[in-house]
């Protein structure tokens, strides 16, 4: 964990330091993954069948329950839920569902001043499939985020494919997967599984977009597939930045700061307050918390590797600035007036207003996505939404009128850039 | 050129073929790219002297006038142009700034039952980096979709690279930025350019999202960059798909197919008709328009090469599913009833409709967005738009009593979840 303070010499250059340091693998997959989508191609299911018995020690075989998962175990997973989980399960759906109804766009039809009309409509892709990680990070909510915003699109077939290593399957996953309605479920792995879901297999019907996190292969693969299919965002290790007085239960912001450290020894929380002595406070209650956590060997690590606290003067003359360089992923703001400075904060993929909105709450049932940008890359991307499985046709349609007031300059232009067909076919019908 | 009859036994494997021929140069310049960008990350300025001088003959000097443009001289440039073309490239930039205007979003705030505070900010990115090719691509039509939609995003700062081979400015590119208030211009072009703008330089501030055609080099620098930063969708050629009844004047309609034809020889046009006469009439009529036009070799290659007459037996019957697996570009509708046959389709980047639309107004003057998704991409995404210059952020607000509503639920998706914290700093909350 680094300490530092905004008004000492070394501080510009330790922040910028912060602010530059990726935190992600390099770990060069590039060749492995482009062997393995190559294979896939070539050799489709017989590729799969290979590929899964290397990786995931799972058998593969003319049984269609080794390839996938019905419905109906689906069904029965979520109907075995403890009562207290299934209603979580239910609500979180339920919530999530309203806000990414509100995402949905207008279509545009109108006529200017010219008669010209003009539009545009919307419509979903035909297919999107959601990747599931298997093991540590085989989140429900994570399914969720997925899965809803494509429904909510209005996605025809959505598709999970989520790897069952030695056979084994998530119950919590095939719950959530009853929840969100998904159509088909394969229990494929990897960029194996990416690949497949981008060309189609005998078996597997291709999409056109695939979302969900992954490990380096599978999000390796997404970006080499990037333009065959949609995908959403690249994501790296998660981050949070706290932004606290002195007057917040320092074991609330403790929790705050150790609930992304938990995800992964890669992710980073940052502490910006201003006062010396409540950053020691909340340093202490972090090592006290820390002792307690199931997930202490992954928090401490991230804590110590990456761990924050920034001490400034006034925060609200300071910490909007270096918030908007940090473009962080989660912002709380646990302040007296968390309105005022939300409206000097210009990068941040979401944020949290006030002391009694801890992160957590957005990870599961607040409603909005928590699926967002990571790694600074809140400066030009969004958290995901039902934009992301929905795309804009747009329209033109011009009488012969209309045709002969904006025409003219269509031909002029075309001339200069020396396309006489384009002329043409504008000047034949003038 | 091929022609297919849709009831014949062979169409569908040749419609097949057709929908899965990707027409996209397989040149691997993978490596290549990654060098350029790896000698500009560690050599900055001095990378783009040696690459500017080795690709484009132009020497970048202590002279700043050899790296950039001043704005002063667009001002010239767009003095200088002929009166029409200078009222034509007016009425385009503000024809397509009110129809970007249009696409601004509306950010949410609202309250939901459970008072809790949701909702959604949209803000532009802060720089924008605009390619524009030197040499024969060099339109300034395409600097105007790409760079108005910066603007009305409000994007404080648009940065156009561009090459200046052997030291030669376009008056026409120049005018155009002048029209669209490009901030800066450099005279860098290829993958180095794309670098840049990526990570910066010591005299070139970095960028938040590049936009822009360009060529093999250009586009794998900006598939490499993205995450760095945003990008636009790769394009692929360009394709138009004009579905005709026996109707229209078989001139207008080669027109229409050359327009597209005479981009590159790597270009498709497909016309779908219900009539082998018109047919027939409509390929006479592309042979006498090719020999006229100065484009006649590039517009020759891509006919013959890629392009595609299919006669079938119920255009509004069978030509939406043909449109729809195509997922062209550009489809223009010359038949009587273009708005019925458009309620049909589902993927296609922009449709013209009726027999006075033609694509080139679309190219131009109509207003909509003429960067466009190619190769079939219009199956999952849209046309350039303000919003690729933008990003949301999400935010959420609950006070003490709206945590104990949803708070809980929270708890126990965290718990099953193994993930302590999270549970943690929703508890003490509570």
């Amino acid at each position: 964990m680094r300490r530092l303070t905004a008004n000492s010499d070394t501080f510009e250059t330790q922040f910028t330091r912060i602010v530059n340091d990726r935190r992600e693998s390099d770990a060069d997959v590039a060749s492995d993954v482009r062997g393995i989508i190559a294979q896939v191609r070539q050799k489709g299911d017989d590729a799969l069948i290979d590929f899964s018995m290397r990786y995931d020690k799972h058998a593969l075989t003319a049984d269609v329950s080794s390839w996938r998962i019905g419905r109906d175990q689906c069904k029965i997973a979520y109907d075995m839920l403890m009562p207290d989980v299934r209603e979580a399960l239910d609500m979180a759906a339920q919530r999530i569902r309203t806000y990414h109804e509100g995402q949905l766009p207008q279509d545009r039809d109108y006529r200017d001043e010219t008669n010209v009309r003009l539009g545009a409509r919307w419509n979903a892709v035909e297919a999107a499939g959601l990747y599931v990680p298997g093991g540590r990070a085989a989140y429900p909510s994570s399914l969720l985020m997925n899965a809803i915003p494509a429904k909510v699109a209005g996605v025809d077939r959505l598709v999970v494919t989520t790897p069952t290593p030695h056979g084994q399957m998530n119950d919590l996953v095939l719950a959530a997967a009853h929840v969100c309605g998904v159509d088909e479920m394969w229990r494929i792995g990897g960029a194996q599984a990416i690949a497949a879901l981008a060309y189609g297999t005998r078996r597997i019907q291709p999409v056109d977009v695939i979302t969900g996190p992954g490990n380096a292969w599978v999000a390796e693969a997404k970006r080499q597939l990037y333009g065959v299919v949609g995908i959403d965002m690249v994501a790296g290790p998660s981050e949070i930045l706290v932004i606290a007085d002195e007057k917040n239960d320092p074991d609330w912001i403790a929790a705050d700061l150790l609930s992304q450290s938990e995800h992964d020894p890669s992710s980073q929380s940052i502490l910006i307050t201003d006062d010396a002595n409540y950053a020691a406070a909340v340093e202490d209650a972090v090592d006290v918390l820390l002792a307690q956590l199931s997930t202490k060997m992954v928090a401490r690590e991230s804590w110590e590797n990456n761990g924050v606290v920034i001490v400034v003067e006034d925060l609200m003359a300071e910490a909007p600035a270096l918030a908007d360089r940090l473009a962080a992923e989660h912002v709380l703001l646990a302040i007296d007036e968390p309105e005022a400075m939300f409206a000097k904060i210009r990068h941040a993929g979401s944020v949290f207003l006030g002391r009694h909105t801890p992160e957590a709450i957005g990870d599961y049932v607040a409603g909005p996505n928590h699926v967002l940008p990571t790694g600074r890359r809140a400066r030009f991307s969004s958290g995901l939404s039902v934009l992301d499985f929905m795309k804009r046709t747009s329209f033109i349609s011009l009488d012969e009128k209309a045709l002969g007031e904006i025409g003219p300059a269509a031909v002029a232009l075309a001339e200069i850039e020396g396309l006489p067909a384009h002329a043409r076919s504008v000047k034949v019908r003038l």
